[in-house]
């Protein structure tokens, strides 16, 4: 077969993209305009979707108009719409218009960023786009790219949180674990609320769950500096070496605010990394009003916030710090021949494959970009104390019921409350209210008693519908009541 | 302000959506058509993109259409046009229509699929697809998830290594560095010539570098396995705990393929885990002529490839299988009250989170599903036969030519060549093609001589660009030769 009896193959033609674009366009504004219609969690059954797809691929090509309507007739049953506004579970992960045309560039440029010559434009928006949240987050500015550190954009405070142990685990060791392996002395801290991601990460880096410390909350749910101080005197004691704290900034469970300064200083006294997780609350920070949750973060050596959570950027988008980033190069750089080049040798430019695990990468500032200009840094501020402002009014229409209480404290857009009836109420509540299709609430444990959780953050969550859900919510209950 | 006041704050309209999105998809169909007309390696100099942003980020939204304009004059410059049909570097990191629309309405749903009961239709569509795939490739059916395996969409290989070396190291230890941490007995092995990510994974899982065993390799730089068994047997007798072979299916530097068969029968014997990187070539095996090149796959307990290689998906996408699933999620597995939920509970649904680092994931399978379905396997198939082909044509042209020499065997789509005057003509060859713009190649070392690579899988290369590859290549390795 020569070019010129198929010189195209069976590629899609930039005039076929044109029209599928275009339709795909249009299916996403209307899928943003019927968005309240569909149930906010979807109801199949485990195996509803398989059931309906074909056992085998199609030999030959199909019509993009048809795996068009394939995405509404087999793809949408199957959805819990994350970015319905009716959608109050786990931590939002909002998306936006201009998020997601930033993402449609990023894939149809279609560059690799690993290395800065791989395309310099990809590695160069993302550190000064990065720089630009740390003026617009009020960061210290040792985490901006023209010291000693610098910004990287992750997939999620996950890998930012494994990558940030990993640095200090070679930092304790004199980047000697890498070298030989671990021994089984190294030990980790986080408060008893800190994310399932650090327990994770303790397990992937070799250290072991056994040598995580669990740290103790106080009445807040925020973690005990003086407990901390405690566990790591033992473990000094035991002939342990402490090499990693995570504090938390907003936790998941109850959006709890660890005290930064105190277990700043402690880990500056004790030589010990301090990792900040701000993935949810970190978006908070664009408001000078909410910038004292945290409070000593120029104690900290690393910070990560995910504009994918609550910033209008569609997943993925971890930013994550660091103010010695010679530590992460050192401990995640691999040098093959088939990767050398001239920038990289010069030292002028940063090769991003050595900040995280993947060697890849694709060009998500350019969405991160596209958000904080569209909206300007005074739209995004203006959507975060709606939001807050929003759980204020939910928070204190629960505190004045009497048939509902709160469960923690409300310091931004995560309300924690149960009703006063005991936890097989609760369970109950939750499992009609998200079977009911108008609303999604997800669940935690408090003090052992089980709690739901109101997360406010969808972007397009207006007073309307946190009313509507709270006038759910109150019928619901009563229903309950009612059957006893 | 209230709601009625302000009824959709700084957001972007549905109606606005359809207009910038239409603009967005005319300037990726106009970005096809136009780019063969840029330099395929950008030409900018280190901190030149930034030279041109702003210092600080804007206080008030900005139009979209400000936003695309700036695309075209400020970040195009400092583009490497990996989608380029004159990009022959590193290896190919193709997209295509069907691809990039995927990962639009990926974008649009906006999705986060970290458990089954957060968007069901997310995680049965990429069950589906990777199940799909075993068929499509050949591979052992151990890998579909009817059985105790099954598959995931990862980021990159690099990840895929880490997740199968956590599993084969928890294998190995009854799952006891994962409570207890690693202690330096666990050895794990790849050829010289495998890709820096196994160094990579290797520290990052706390075993050292200096217990992965880069094992010897033959003329045709694939592994040894008569090496591969003689340091086994060294790690034992020292007291070592061997717990993970890695073997290529076409390296990086040279596309050579390890004896899968071969070695796989001696971890077998040895009750290793046997992982499989088959990152770029596995895209291959959708021609049942090129299966052999993994003949013994049967004997792996994981295996990856990268669609967003050489399978015209945009990144990132890469498929990971593994033969005994419960190894893996026992390995990775965290189960926060915050996270739990009925289908989770009854068992009868994959939840993604524990199949990888991260715990956040988007709906990637939707971009994969519209490749396969656009395509048709035979048109896959039609691609890979006729990149193979036009490799092998250059790879001739090189053997007759005199002035040029192969420096590997050429099993598929990458040529490793040199110029017969020695290392520095070549160095300097490499850097004068990239520098006109014309085209973009890199290099290796191979048996220690400097190397260039010529990849061939860029979704839109044909015959006429190889042809004209390897007309700039032969005059401007004559000026060279002019110049002395």
């Amino acid at each position: 077969m020569t070019d010129a009896a198929d010189p195209r193959g069976f590629h899609m033609t930039s005039d076929e993209f044109r029209r599928n674009g275009r339709a795909a366009v249009d299916w996403i504004a209307d899928y943003m305009d019927r968005i309240e219609s569909f149930p906010v969690l979807s109801r199949v059954r485990p195996g509803e979707i398989r059931a309906h797809l074909p056992a085998v691929p199609p030999a030959e090509g199909e019509p993009f108009d048809a795996m068009l309507a394939d995405v509404d007739r087999l793809i949408l049953p199957g959805i819990t719409h994350w970015q319905s506004p009716n959608f109050f579970a786990y931590f939002p992960s909002n998306n936006s218009g201009p998020a997601i045309l930033g993402e449609l560039l990023s894939a149809g440029v279609g560059v690799q960023g690993m290395l800065w010559a791989t395309s310099p434009a990809c590695t160069e928006l993302e550190t000064h786009v990065l720089d630009w949240l740390v003026g617009m987050l009020g960061l210290p500015s040792k985490f901006r790219s023209d010291g000693t550190g610098g910004g990287v954009i992750q997939d999620t405070a996950s890998s930012s949180a494994l990558c940030a142990l990993l640095a200090a685990r070679e930092r304790a060791t004199g980047f000697r674990v890498n070298e030989v392996g671990a021994d089984g002395k190294l030990t980790a801290y986080a408060s008893s609320q800190a994310h399932s991601s650090i327990e994770k990460a303790v397990k992937i880096a070799g250290l072991g769950r056994e040598n995580l410390r669990l740290v103790e909350v106080d009445g807040r749910f925020a973690m005990r500096p003086d407990a901390l101080a405690r566990r790591i005197a033992e473990d000094r004691g035991a002939g342990k070496a402490p090499c990693f704290v995570c504090a938390t900034v907003g936790t998941t469970s109850s959006n709890a605010i660890d005290p930064v300064a105190e277990i700043g200083r402690i880990c500056r006294d004790e030589g010990i990394w301090l990792h900040v997780d701000a993935a949810m609350s970190g978006t908070a920070a664009l408001c000078p009003e909410f910038r004292g949750m945290q409070e000593g973060l120029d104690l900290a050596d690393s910070y990560c916030f995910n504009p994918h959570k609550w910033m209008f950027t569609n997943f993925d988008c971890d930013c994550f710090w660091i103010a010695d980033r010679e530590a992460l190069i050192r401990t995640l750089s691999v040098a093959p021949e088939y990767l050398k080049n001239q920038a990289s040798e010069s030292g002028a430019v940063f090769d991003y494959r050595d900040w995280h695990v993947p060697l890849g990468r694709r060009f998500r500032a350019l969405k991160l970009w596209f958000v904080i200009r569209h909206y300007g840094v005074e739209g995004l501020r203006h959507h975060v104390r709606r939001h807050v402002e929003l759980a204020q009014k939910f928070s204190d229409w629960i505190d004045a019921s009497g048939r509902f209480e709160l469960a923690a404290p409300v310091p931004l857009n995560l309300v924690c409350f149960r009703h006063v009836g005991g936890d097989e109420i609760n369970r109950r509540l939750l499992e009609r209210l998200n079977a009911g299709g108008r609303l999604y609430l997800t669940h935690t444990t408090l003090g052992g008693r089980y709690t739901l959780r109101l997360s406010i953050g969808q972007s397009r969550t207006e007073e309307r519908h946190v009313s509507s859900a709270w006038r759910t919510i109150q019928e619901t209950a009563a229903e309950l009541e009612r059957e006893g």
